[in-house]
């Protein structure tokens, strides 16, 4: 049960209905950097970097949600996303998204956990200014949304199937737009 | 010197003004959380809250810029607002807010620290859902903004009182709408 009385919605869902004054800007954030076009990272790639940091944070319904999205626009079925959360060294992700998820690791941590090392290894295995940015603001504002979602003790469809089956529509909708209740 | 190439701007204005788009929804958060008349929690007790929770992560420029903010609208000095970070339960802030800084506290290592036991002290003191929720929320929208300061190494101005000097300027203007630049 939910720490206040909230509108019967799973996961973040319920606090943002809740207070949609601040839903407003939490989705706009989603929208540019999980969603805009404008981005050399693909959807897919910015996905499973919140899915990661999502998992780190253990957060049931986060990584879920966009662990579905995630493997929705990579074509990886659940096992595959599911094996980047474990040991993400171990797959079959690019080197440059490897070097990526453990900067998304360090800012998990906290922020000057980051070293120089982190950063001077990516940019030698391709990653622009931009896309270390980008990685950098994915998971501090995932480290955000988990606390969101957990602090506020939200529910969570416990079948994983079920955010599989709802992705394609999430991925078509978007983070700004749709209807909450739905 | 930063991670990345950052226009020459302090702490978090550095990649707000490299990237506005994200800067426009991280900006309308701050603005909305911490700055609208709407809300039960004053200014000053909001910007405590995210003082706290910056302390608690050692993110230099923020718990500065806030902590100064919060002195302004609370009157307090800067040796008021460092006794808060210390051992806020020795300081004459009301039991209410105390209890909210302690689920701050919670939400700061992570949602599933915040306890039902935290949460109807808080109740018991007078704090209402929306007071819980907001902050929750503004504890763990601090744990994005200090993440994304110091993960990508921001640089800072030392001179504490630089920040006491600039708070009235920075209350009056707010978030949203200002020039990044300046």
């Amino acid at each position: 049960m939910p720490h206040i009385n909230l509108p019967n919605l799973p996961g973040i869902r319920g606090p943002m209905a809740y207070r949609p004054e601040t839903a407003k800007p939490l989705n706009a954030l989603a929208e540019v950097l999980l969603r805009d076009d404008n981005n050399t990272l693909s959807r897919g790639e910015r996905e499973l970097i919140g899915t990661y940091v999502s998992s780190l944070n253990d957060c049931f319904f986060c990584q879920n949600v966009h662990g579905a999205l995630a493997g929705h626009y990579l074509n990886y079925d659940i096992n595959a996303i599911d094996a980047v959360k474990k040991d993400f060294p171990s797959t079959a992700i690019s080197e440059k998204m490897k070097a990526l998820l453990s900067i998304a690791a360090s800012v998990q941590q906290g922020g000057k956990f980051v070293t120089r090392q982190q950063i001077e290894g990516a940019r030698q295995l391709g990653a622009t200014d931009r896309e270390i940015h980008d990685t950098v603001l994915i998971a501090a504002a995932f480290c955000m949304y988990n606390r969101y979602v957990d602090g506020l003790a939200t529910w969570a469809p416990q079948d994983r199937q079920f955010y599989v089956d709802r992705a394609p529509q999430r991925a078509e909708e978007g983070y700004v737009g749709f209807d909450l209740f739905k």
